[in-house]
């Protein structure tokens, strides 16, 4: 299939063209930026772009719009240009995106393959009810993401209360995004909208789809997100209340937490790995980013406690959204 | 009086040194060290001496221990090292230490002037069961110090229950504790045995005294404690259930949280200030180091959470200390 | 005397008011700036504003043009603004500017008081040939300013050829100036028009007055411009050739270097102390930020090396602009 | 063959074992320690091990010396433990080592396999002046390898004289060799013996063998050696006069250097490649880490300015000499 990056030259899309070298299913065609870069050779502007993408052309927003002619988009555009523009494309295309605008909508699924593949289903309703031959899909917020795969083995125990303590790496805010001045020698514990899309994602990811939509989670979720002078790799404090069992169920269900392998999807990768210390510089890299390392875990005065650390550009983006693809193409939703 | 600094040279001990220089009441007279610094002049030791103590020769810690000749000690040696040493010394003088070793001994207080002065009652009770003319006054472990400073003005809402992720700087772990290659670019969340300090140490510190004895707090606590590239300041993600109170409630406590103001003593500062994002490297020196420095307050589906970071070699460990001193002073319990 | 400070909210802005806070002849008593920020208290846009400038109205540039009403102007303007407004205000008003528009000018000194100060005489060209009853002062490129500090008690020896590579701390870049993503665990070794500075500006500072100019002085000199994750404090490692003068020698004139001794300036400092093993973190505070460090001299095949630190925004900003005011009051160029 | 690593639990041991993995000539069959591992699962030790060697037992130093049984050793240990084990081995096995304790001897070289392949005649020197069977073969200290590889193409324009100025990443001081709070925020410009190592190594790498010795390079050196808060990666700033040639000769000196790319060694990569700006973070891993980065070229008052990067532990440690090693075994050196 033929595909397209959307913001190919920021921290996100240079992540999916990285991960998009070699694919056996997906052949990148397509690089879009802004007219700034339109028209250069993506090799000239990304110093480290993969040797088979160096010569690609990146084509501007304007013009990919007018005529996309590939088989499937990734979008990883700021969510101020991606309203329309993923509407506009998905009459026609499948668009895996990573912008937050449509994460809400009823119709459409924020999806995590390990953990609510099923919510899939979604794009029917999604056809049926826009009109459209395409359809969007979203990946999770970062933080989310990790933390999502991290609670999914966990449901079998009736999660009831989670408290989390982000730790976020600075790739997470853009290449421009985050001063060096300001993360220096510091933790600023405040990222905006952060909070409230763990909080809200969480019970969206890990919800029931009922009929036509997503019944949340009934956990309540409490969510402190800060920054910290890691390059890439967020952490998690994961502070969580079950209805039943102990320490050993909990490791044993994150080491057995195996549930795609079957599907042999091209990206996949053991989603969790058990470590006593997760540590993000050393951890952020398992199974090529795809693989979130949880250790820590121990049982408290409040229920249980847990530490989680993954890459945010591969597993909380980029790898997210081919993963999705994968799962996509694989169940058919790919013509 | 005249005191000594033992540990002199380690990380907390050159704080307790830097604290001292022009201090009213206490007059640094010796500076005690190991073996290998001993009759080497402070200031070829320890390169960013303050100019008053440059001269001041170290003396050994079993030259000091056979003639100590000071009205308090204040003690910064490794725990290994305290105990025996702080129990000889208290027969005859008053130590003030930030050692764990008698923290959790039924008659000696863990002290933070401005949250439970009242425990300094608990002298007498070590002087009548021990048969000491001196005494032991611990500080808490420097995470436990500032979580329970702001701590202290909610206790009129009704603590119930607290999760505590904590970012803790690399100063905390010692000059040679921490590898750089360890830490850079890196979280670690595993600090040995500061969780349990923590969870342990704030219910005594927030107890009542009773009798002879200490009730500690009835809360549940839990703590998750990680390090993070920051040279120094604790940074901490609170999530807290009160009995009672509002968000409202809960600034205007912290705001007008200023228990010592009027005892004048020599080192006080406001303890808590409230700011909208509080940050390690911007707040640490606050108040030099003492004031601690809380925000972000909000409400969420499991209660509260805020965020602190205060100065954790001075509010943490020597300020600490001296404030300590400082309110016995001012109490009446040096002669 | 009434100043004010001209782009008082930006990075070297903000250290300028912290340095004027309690100044014994410069009265602060405007704090200039953008549109945006005009009308609001200074320490509601500047969080760690001095307590006693926190109230004070921050005025729009415009507005300023219009009435500055003040006996003395400091510039932390960036240049791009700086070329007009200089000129404009300096008919009327002397003007102390870290912006580089006008330092390479054949009227206009670039001053380091304790290595130039009789390039002061330039003003009264200034005033002659540009009728102007104001005046304009230039302060150094920051990594000049500390090179030339170094280099100054060394002219004695006959400075041949100099090599030198600097590792700029960030802060030099500006608040927003650099991505925290493009330095964390990295070395830049490219700031944009650096090296050229270092080159030039220094042949003028060492150079000599000669009549209505000043000569350059007639060494030659290379330099690499890196930038470091480090906060604060430029390092730079100079190799130097010498016509005469061994190590000995080399240390005996920077310990001795101390030529404003005697006119009892309030910002004056020892503005070189020689330290084994200089380090940005350990001594960029040297002497309120106005000292440099100095180490590391020793004799090498190709001449001389060592190593010099110094606060860039201090020694290599607002402090040493401050300290050319103060000079040129003590020599009677403020009426 | 069968190889051996000594002291493959620090830092370039552990960079020897994961380079050995599915080396196509070398087999891993021993991974040798201090006691205190031996005995113990090479995974157990060393968390990020490579899959293949996790169940390999390390085996203690004193029983790997007593029957070594391989055809060829990596000596990854200190100095300190080197200088008797090496010579003991060489009897028998050659040996490829990291340590600096044989580097001086006249009849070993210091191999750079792209700058002084044939410094290998030198073995036959050895064992017939030693008796050995064996051989020592040294690679430089990790700046010396870095900086020789980008002198090496220069050769053919006379180098006349260089200045360095280095910028050393934390992980060449060995896994607890630098302490976190150091290094934060700071630079720290001084590294024991470093830059008598680079000005030595670097003359006798670049030197002619003449006879039965190696005549060294005539061209004078000073180095000044600094640590800076980088993961991996050393940078250098070069300082460079030549007897001829201009900025597009050694532009394209550096561009055409590819000098063994026809003998097919394993792990051979282009030695150098030329980037605008060299960053450690961005170029380290180039060619598997052993490919130097160099750029910045230009011409000063005092001759040529470069700027070279390279990851200290492949290019400047293991990497070399397994590279070293390879030229070895194509040469017919290990039978």
């Amino acid at each position: 299939m033929r595909v397209a990056v959307l913001g190919a030259t920021g921290t996100v899309g240079r992540t999916f063209v990285r991960l998009l070298s070699g694919h056996p299913w997906f052949e990148l065609s397509k690089v879009v930026a802004s007219e700034k870069s339109a028209g250069k050779a993506y090799g000239e502007v990304v110093e480290d772009s993969p040797e088979e993408f160096e010569e690609l052309e990146i084509v501007s927003l304007s013009d990919f719009i007018k005529d996309p002619d590939v088989d499937l988009v990734f979008n990883a555009l700021p969510a101020s240009l991606s309203l329309e523009i993923e509407e506009r494309l998905a009459e026609k295309i499948p668009v895996f995106t990573n912008a937050r605008v449509h994460r809400y909508d009823d119709d459409v699924p924020i999806l995590v393959p390990e953990v609510n593949g099923e919510h899939l289903e979604l794009i029917e309703v999604q056809r049926a009810r826009r009109n459209w031959e395409g359809f969007i899909v979203t990946t999770p917020n970062c933080s989310t993401a990790i933390l999502t795969v991290s609670l999914a083995p966990l449901r079998e125990f009736g999660i009831k209360r989670i408290n989390v303590a982000t730790m976020q790496a600075i790739s997470g805010a853009g290449f421009s995004g985050l001063s060096a001045l300001a993360i220096q020698d510091n933790v600023i514990p405040l990222i905006d909208g952060e909070e409230w899309k763990i909080e809200n994602e969480s019970r969206k990811i890990l919800g029931k789809l009922r009929g036509e939509r997503i019944e949340p989670a009934s956990f309540s979720i409490s969510a402190i997100a800060t920054r910290v002078p890691v390059l890439h790799g967020h952490t998690e404090a994961v502070f969580l209340e079950l209805e039943r069992g102990d320490v050993d169920d909990i490791k044993e269900a994150f080491d057995s937490f195996d549930p795609l392998r079957k599907l042999d999807l091209p990206s996949y990768e053991k989603p969790l790995v058990y470590t006593d210390v997760p540590q993000p510089r050393l951890h952020r890299n398992r199974g090529k980013g795809l693989t979130v390392t949880v250790g820590r875990v121990e049982k408290g005065e409040n229920g249980f406690k847990y530490v989680v650390t993954g890459h945010n550009l591969v597993r909380g983006a980029a790898g997210g959204s081919i993963l999705n693809a994968e799962l996509a193409y694989r169940l058919g939703y790919l013509k």
